[in-house]
């Protein structure tokens, strides 16, 4: 096997069947003699590509009636702002769960619009668990949360009950479980871990959303601007939604969300017990809150770190060094990455332990 | 020639050898065993990639010292708010020009920020001239161009002079002239034109801009965020920059602007030539303000509508409707279509008046 065992943390490994038909039609889209490229965002082959994308994330998530999927630019960046924009009244306020990086930057954009409380962090431990049992504010018009962590390795398991509208930024997790759409208001995803390549974001926007907030929305910034132009306001990216639909058709093809579930948790649970099991390594979050996604983990005796990182690279592993924020190391388990990768990556760590 | 000769207004057409690169990376991209789909933007052949971006804007364009360049997402529509954001003061006001559909959305976008004074207009006449010998507010903070006019098929041939800061959307004629940036504080232009395919936005932007205005910016729309973290301050569009910097490498290769001018310049006489010429056709727009990009033009005599339309459909030209708001045809030339191109479409019309 002579493939990179490719644990980047996104934009990550997607299917090889995915990137031969990508590749095909950058040279020739749909046997039209043009490249996907050149075509308009607006002519019929295009208009099938974007109508197929959303259809198949309906399908995969089973989103229910009365929600919108929309297709849009900016990444969870913009949609720190934008999920604020269109849940915050004016003189408003929002409860968010601040679980690392990626919710304090949620956090930070909201605080432009309206009053933010942080109602539970986990930053007392380098957000190295996900916090529980919080009082969920019922004057707050939403709550915020982060699903999943790329940076520290957590993972909400389950969901807090909310009474009030709940967003969910699901960028790293999203199509790696089930989730029950009907629970939350707005979901936005990067599509650059399991859903595609960079460049193309993902929103599930429950209808009702669409306009309820009185205050001038910036039109880019506005979901319902976006979804009565059934998110062809502006020029979409057209490439990266074209992929994210050739690999939504491949999740569908090897049987949904409960087929990518189970693998990620096979990856998760390869890895994990070698950790646990390994005396030269030793995981970095609280065992309940581990993310199935990213797995964060540390070298017990510092002496190895050379030869460890000689013994991955050799073993053609790419994308294992850990974000600043936590050092060590981070194995980043995507949807796509084989078992057989994870295998590699396990062998290399008993190894070392010989 | 049974290539397509496509005339589409956006995302459009781009070199044949730009394709054939930009489809070997999605499989192996720079032979390193990785899809360029897969890689993470931080590692050194994107960094290297986003790099050469840069320098080949630069050398192109002959960006002066003190400049920015950076590629972003949102195209000119997000655009239009960040201009404005990044350079209107609280109670500041902006002068724009209305040429056309996109001027307009760029004033609707900046009344949302301060005050807009539109200082000339050609909406009298349908946007089909651009508005000459207005006078340039000296107490407004910046004044807001439009280059081209891709709908009503105008251009501005000269910049105005102005002595308060110029902001200019090139987004559809930027590459194909040499354009003195030194004249401009913030230069923007969606990418799906000449630069490189849709979901990538250049910014050029004098680094005096950047952190002038001292109000709250969200960090998205922030032209300083994102200068300080190189283009990187958020996941960049990968593959839509990568496309973008290989068709550059194409055109330093051809030559450069000059030689894009005059190609320009060829395919617009060809054509324009034949509309003045042809009984059967007329152009929408004032002569001397001929886009040389986009022309629009219409039947004379009705009746041979069915006719002409069946019969550039049968030379294999593609994207030949006007846009509803002018009716007719648009001829869209940008930097890549063949000469070949326009003959093919100019013997049609030939044809139909003999």
């Amino acid at each position: 096997m002579s493939k990179v065992h490719n644990y980047s943390a996104g934009p990550c490994i997607l299917p090889q069947d995915v990137f031969t038909e990508a590749a095909k039609a950058v040279t020739d889209f749909n046997g039209i003699g043009l490249s996907i490229l050149e075509i308009s965002h607006r002519s019929k082959d295009f208009v099938a590509v974007m109508d197929e994308a959303i259809t198949l994330v309906k399908e995969l998530l089973n989103v229910p009636e009365g929600y919108t999927v929309l297709f849009l630019q900016g990444g969870a960046s913009l949609g720190f702002l934008m999920s604020a924009y269109n849940m915050m009244p004016e003189g408003g306020k929002g409860a968010y769960v601040e679980t690392g990086t990626w919710a304090k930057k949620a956090v930070k954009e909201a605080k432009l619009l309206g009053n933010v409380e942080v109602i539970a962090s986990s930053a007392d431990k380098n957000f190295n668990y996900i916090p529980k049992g919080y009082t969920i504010p019922s004057d707050a018009d939403f709550l915020h949360l982060t699903s999943n962590n790329t940076i520290f390795g957590t993972q909400m398991k389950d969901f807090p009950k909310s009474d009030i509208p709940v967003v969910c930024d699901m960028s790293s997790d999203i199509f790696s479980r089930s989730v029950n759409v009907a629970d939350f208001d707005i979901i936005y995803a990067g599509a650059q871990k399991n859903l595609g390549p960079a460049g193309a974001t993902l929103y599930i926007v429950k209808d009702e959303v669409l306009g309820r907030v009185k205050r001038s929305i910036p039109s880019m910034l506005d979901l319902k601007v976006h979804a009565e132009k059934d998110s062809m306001f502006n020029t979409p990216p057209v490439y990266p939604i074209y992929v994210a639909m050739l690999n939504l058709r491949y999740m569908i093809k090897e049987g949904g969300l409960e087929a990518q579930q189970k693998k990620a948790e096979e990856r998760a649970a390869l890895l994990y017990n070698e950790i646990d099991s390994n005396p030269l390594f030793e995981g970095t979050t609280a065992v309940e809150d581990r993310s199935n996604m990213n797995a964060t983990f540390v070298l017990t005796d510092e002496s190895k770190k050379d030869q460890f990182d000689e013994m991955w690279q050799a073993a053609n592993i790419n994308g294992l060094k850990g974000h600043r924020s936590v050092g060590g190391y981070r194995a980043s388990m995507y949807n796509a990455l084989p078992i057989e990768s994870v295998q590699v990556l396990v062998d290399v760590m008993k190894k070392l332990n010989s």
